[in-house]
């Protein structure tokens, strides 16, 4: 049967950064406007300059806005670089690479954040600003700061990510203030009223696992009647992009990386999306799985991946999902 | 006997904004490096996109760093507008005109500022940032903040001046937080020092008031040997640039301008600068005063009245002063 993508039900997305940001676009463009919601990691959050910097809220926000520099990643396509130029001649720290366009965004963030708009609210207003037809919501409103261990000792985040490019040996993590945080009124209805529930391909340690850390969330997952599947950041055996895969080796997962991501989410999934270069007869998948090409070049990849994601959601929906499915093992 | 200005004692000049530094910039010109100090009004400072804006200080540094826009009279030459710009099309507010190199000075200010430095500390940093031979000085570290009574009620500075242009009638100023500003070491030690000091052709209602209201402050001036002269921001009778000759008749004085702001620093001034346009001689002042050209278009125009206005407060020095003079009439 043909799912309906006309009209679906809400498409709930959790993502991190850059590959989630081109799936959740993917999304934009294959279902109604209106009818997606992504709920964003913001343990990459710090503060630099005196503002809040919410790196993974803009890279979605400036992808479902088509404003994003596709070149980098990250930031504003047509950038200018007018401040941080006269900043680094003034002596000020200039590692963090804040754009003009940018930074006019962390600049009006900051200001409604201090006239007490909650990270919810001036996310909502920012990407109404920006005509993004999606809701794009914080995965919370308190601050939650990924603190990574490695070898070298605790990095805070941008540390490890930026100025250490990722080098020290990560031997895990911890999401400071997650304990204290509540899941938003926002989180929890979207949630509730989703009709699937997707995991984009965005680097489970770094950017999935601080969503999944606020407290009520996982159980909101796992207690879902919608499908909930991951597409796997996983191509070749390598990450698209970042540092997963090193990450997985360096946590001792040396084997078919897919799998890993899979018993990294045991317990929450009904389905999975693996890249067509890492199907493994000899490592079958614990649970349904959908094998297809996961690159995303453009927007129509990007629309064409997230509609076959959608349908085989559906399927799962339909009819396809045991009711003792994998998801309810390991399940806390 | 001919000034000897290769080898000057410090200079200490009091300044407002366009006025101040214009003048400021010609004593610099005028004086070996290092010689001058600028002691510089804080009242017009205000919270702005979350940042502190520094009004006069920024047009005395950046007229001292010779990067200031000459036509407009605030703001950096060869500014652009990217985050202004983006701020507008983002729904932030757009008011007050923050280029992007203004915008990177105004960030350091406040990382530096919520670092516990002084605002004295951080307006040093900057003036050497931008290679100003000169020391500049805020009045006080404390926030002190210009609030102008009109008729339209009472308004913060900036309201008035730029988003009310100075329309609603004057009625007087408050400035809040003066009776608990502390004078600033390098203030004193700099008036203590000094072997001339010059209040700049400012709005002595809002350019020098503030300054004189820092308790202590006009004490020091009253107590130094020092020459203190003032050179009148009136040139025929008008401002030269902004609202103090509006704001004279709005509190009453409609008669010869430079009269009025000679009494305005009753008890202060041993000798004062008036422009050749508005020498009057129905109206002769009761101190000794150099009349001269002082409009100041250009380096050397502002060099030529700095010079004169060096020598003029030298003669004082050198036995013109009396020592029963105005200084002393009218004292606290």
């Amino acid at each position: 049967m043909a799912p309906n993508l006309d009209n679906p039900s809400p498409v709930v997305a959790l993502a991190g950064g850059v590959g989630g940001a081109k799936f959740a676009a993917g999304l934009q463009a294959a279902l109604p406007p209106g009818a997606l919601t992504v709920i964003v990691n913001t343990g990459d959050d710090f503060e630099h300059w005196g503002l809040t910097i919410c790196p993974d809220i803009d890279t979605v926000l400036y992808g479902l806005a088509n404003v994003n520099n596709p070149e980098t990643g990250w930031g504003r396509a047509n950038e200018t670089w007018a401040v941080l130029t006269e900043t680094e001649r003034l002596g000020g720290e200039a590692w963090f690479r804040l754009g003009d366009k940018d930074l006019a965004l962390h600049l009006l963030r900051k200001q409604w954040l201090q006239a007490c708009a909650t990270l919810t609210e001036v996310t909502d207003r920012l990407r109404q600003a920006l005509d993004v037809p999606s809701r794009i919501l914080p995965m919370c409103n308190e601050p939650v700061r990924t603190l990574v261990h490695t070898d070298e000792g605790d990095l805070p985040f941008q540390d490890y990510f930026v100025r250490r490019r990722c080098e020290p040996t990560f031997r895990g993590l911890t999401f400071v203030g997650a304990d204290n945080a509540a899941l938003a009124p926002e989180v929890a209805e979207s949630l509730r009223a989703a009709a699937q529930i997707i995991i984009c391909p965005s680097n489970p340690y770094l950017s999935v696992d601080p969503i999944l850390s606020v407290p009520g969330l996982r159980k909101l997952l796992r207690e879902s009647d919608a499908p909930v599947v991951a597409v796997s950041p996983i191509v070749g055996g390598r990450a698209v992009k970042g540092p997963v895969a090193k990450m997985m080796r360096e946590m001792g997962h040396l084997e078919h990386l897919p799998l890993t991501v899979v018993e990294h989410y045991a317990g929450l999934l009904d389905g999975f999306i693996i890249d067509q270069q890492d199907r493994a007869e000899e490592n079958p998948l614990p649970l349904p799985a959908l094998v297809t090409d996961t690159i995303m070049t453009d927007l129509p990849s990007k629309r064409r991946l997230a509609t076959e994601v959608l349908q085989f959601g559906q399927s799962l929906r339909n009819g396809n999902r045991s009711a003792d499915g994998p998801r309810h093992e390991n399940d806390e």
